[in-house]
């Protein structure tokens, strides 16, 4: 079996064992085993607390050491103090790769750091990959292994690597609400061995991951990040905050990452090819646009809409984004003055008014084929069939507004079949900016 | 009865008579009989279409002649050449006020605009106000009135004042989506009578409003739009795109209207003291904040978390947006200190950590209240019983993110109680940065 880095135990285990799982159901020893449990992880689970004989219908192990076999993945949510012993027997039994929930390190002062290089010592003695500590799980819907929370197990195309366990938790809840998914979500809170660097690696060598999402507030190690980045065939999408000082203290009190001037993180992302997002909505978007469509080969922008407003929203982002919102070309232009209705304005954008219904976008979209390298489709209405209208394999991203319960359907159609969905003009033409510069015309749009 | 701005036919009619309504399903001549009849109107409703007998049980009538009594609003689908008619027919019947629907005016070229002068012309020697011509209708949720589509009941604080339609269904939607709801919406289309001046003017006059949502892409009469925001006491947030040429062309070929130099508005709202939102989302999330919450009395600005993360996002967006993220004062910090878990760092913004619970942030609310003016209160995890912690007469601002489905059902309770809930710490800092410039101090935070 190829394990290139190493990190097959935490991704892809046989079984695993849950040290510190509680039979309390408030307590995160319990959350997670049942989530474990309820995702479907086809394995075997190896609670282990020396006070309880079964959760969850499972036989409970006073000790990793009392488990039969040995489990590949250990996940532990023991008090701090407890982790670098807890790791060593987990060597000792053989396990390869560990997940550390619990608290308590380096976040936490002096002693924890003390803490924390002790439990990274013994990990790597022990040849024991690690995630963590002080951090939310991982989870990868394509092996049925939410080690993490909350339970989501929608799969996708994204990967998320984060340093924050609720950034990664929000974006895989939008992924999951949408009918999106994703290929695997890495918490990596204080990232005692396992980091970013190693991250990007691993899921641009990962099959059905097509975008990496990535939150962090300062990277572990420069080079070897800049490294995988410049490595990585697949797009990375950075959301790094710390642009003023208060950010900076601030991340340097979460994660004690060197924050460092943004400067240097601008003009390194910039010279790398690494896609910087400003917002958390748009690390999601960007991430979602870049996973599922392919580059144009050009900035030639046609906008369609139904919405004459969403027209003007969409054309100011987009001219100010770069995109050339041209004009039609006057074969277009007289192909389209002949087949619409008379009153309508043949312009770009091109406004279908209230009356536009899916045929009248087919239409248009079948005139212009060619003329432009990519389509704004903008449904501004509640119309019914826009999912059938939809050629995935064509450049066109979608935006949909106003639509209320048949948006709510249609979308999720498009979903459903690959296809993304911006939820206003603004975040669409932002993530087609992105797209142009960053999306990757080689591979194709899907797993 | 006072109605000093004559809009009284238009939102709160005793009877309603829709002209050009249809027996098809698909159209909206039936569309929005239907959605006046499933809104609950109470008064009587009189469909005029000479070819049917009946439409949804409702005695259809040829014309508006033969209605029996005088409705007070006609609601206007006919085709636009029949428009100018239409109206002298409701004014010889003494309608007061006319919704017009139907497009082919101003915005299709010289014969329409002749058309709208024309039926302008009808509309104000028969002393009928009249909302479009070419517009998406109006919905009074206190009135049982959905005059519009798509079909949306939700009663709230804000209200949508818009040159687009779909722009105006979009607002409503999200706030009929998280249980928010609108005190009123207005698709102006290409404002023959009705403005926008008008319509702030009405909304600032109407108890129910809190804020007014202003989408416009140009004004249409300056010194009386100036005029009606100097004059209002409630706040007033406008998108208003057009900051690229291209956009500006958009809105000339859109809506005619003359966009403007974008310095010459933005000076104007400055100087009025009008928040400007950037995109769609800000529109909302900058009304709903101004119309659920109150003016904080300072800057200072104390960010509580569960979520490290979230918490330096939020830093760092309050920094840049001129809030003082500030230290905690020596006796606040001695207090949580003896009273915070020990492994807690107590700092600004504060993290909670995972651990957090509902009674954690009661705790530290409690300690810190009277030490900042605003609190930012993220919830970064599943965290139940959130709804019950915020005090809806205290300054703090709610972001809710990543606790799925623990989320949505808190969220929802929250906005029940009037607790507007952000749902990114961008989208809550910017809201609030806004709320610190625009909020008024003076009035109660709901209806």
């Amino acid at each position: 079996m190829t394990d290139p880095d190493n990190l097959s135990a935490i991704f892809t285990p046989k079984s695993v064992a849950v040290i510190g799982t509680s039979t309390s159901p408030e307590k995160l020893g319990f959350q997670i085993l049942k989530n474990i449990v309820d995702a479907g992880f086809k394995g075997p689970i190896y609670p282990v607390n020396p006070k309880a004989t079964a959760i969850l219908d499972l036989p409970c192990y006073p000790s990793i050491g009392a488990v039969e076999g040995a489990p590949e993945l250990a996940v532990i949510i023991v008090p701090a103090t407890a982790v670098p012993a807890t790791l060593a027997d987990c060597g000792a039994k053989g396990v390869r790769g560990a997940i550390v929930i619990s608290g308590g390190f380096s976040e936490s002062g002096p002693e924890g750091e003390a803490l924390q290089r002790q439990a990274v010592e013994v990990a790597r003695t022990h040849k024991i990959r690690m995630v963590g500590p002080n951090c939310q799980g991982v989870n990868n819907p394509y092996h049925g292994l939410c080690a993490s929370w909350p339970l989501l197990t929608m799969r996708g195309a994204i990967a998320v690597v984060s340093q924050s366990g609720t950034v990664a938790a929000a974006l895989m809840d939008w992924a999951a609400q949408e009918g999106i998914g994703v290929s695997g979500l890495v918490s990596m809170g204080n990232r005692g061995d396992v980091d970013e660097a190693d991250l990007i690696e691993h899921f641009d060598g990962d099959p059905r991951t097509q975008a990496i999402a990535v939150y962090i507030e300062g990277v572990k190690n420069g080079p070897r990040f800049l490294a995988a980045a410049r490595r990585a065939r697949k797009p990375i999408v950075v959301l790094k905050p710390g642009r003023t000082e208060k950010g900076r203290q601030a991340a340097e009190s979460h994660t004690k990452s060197l924050a460092g001037r943004d400067e240097v993180y601008q003009g390194a992302f910039r010279q790398f090819g690494i896609c910087r997002a400003e917002t958390l909505h748009e690390l999601y978007d960007f991430s979602k646009a870049l996973a599922y469509l392919r580059r144009p080969t050009g900035r030639r922008l046609l906008i369609v809409t139904s919405s004459g407003g969403c027209g003007v929203l969409a054309a100011d982002i987009a001219a100010a984004e770069g995109l050339d919102v041209a004009p039609l070309p006057e074969a277009v232009s007289s192909q389209l003055r002949a087949s619409l209705p008379r009153h309508f304005v043949v312009n770009n954008p091109l406004d279908l008014t209230g009356d536009a219904n899916s045929g009248l976008y087919k239409d248009v979209l079948a005139a212009a084929k060619g003329a432009f390298d990519v389509a704004a489709v903008i449904f501004g209405d509640p119309i019914v069939g826009t999912s059938e209208l939809i050629d995935r394999d064509h450049p066109e991203l979608v935006i949909y507004l106003g639509g209320a319960d048949v948006e709510r359907e249609e979308a999720r159609l498009l979903h459903a079949r690959g296809v993304p969905v911006f939820p206003t003009p603004e975040r669409g033409m932002r993530a087609l900016a992105q797209l142009v510069r960053f999306g990757r015309p080689v591979e194709k749009a899907r797993p």
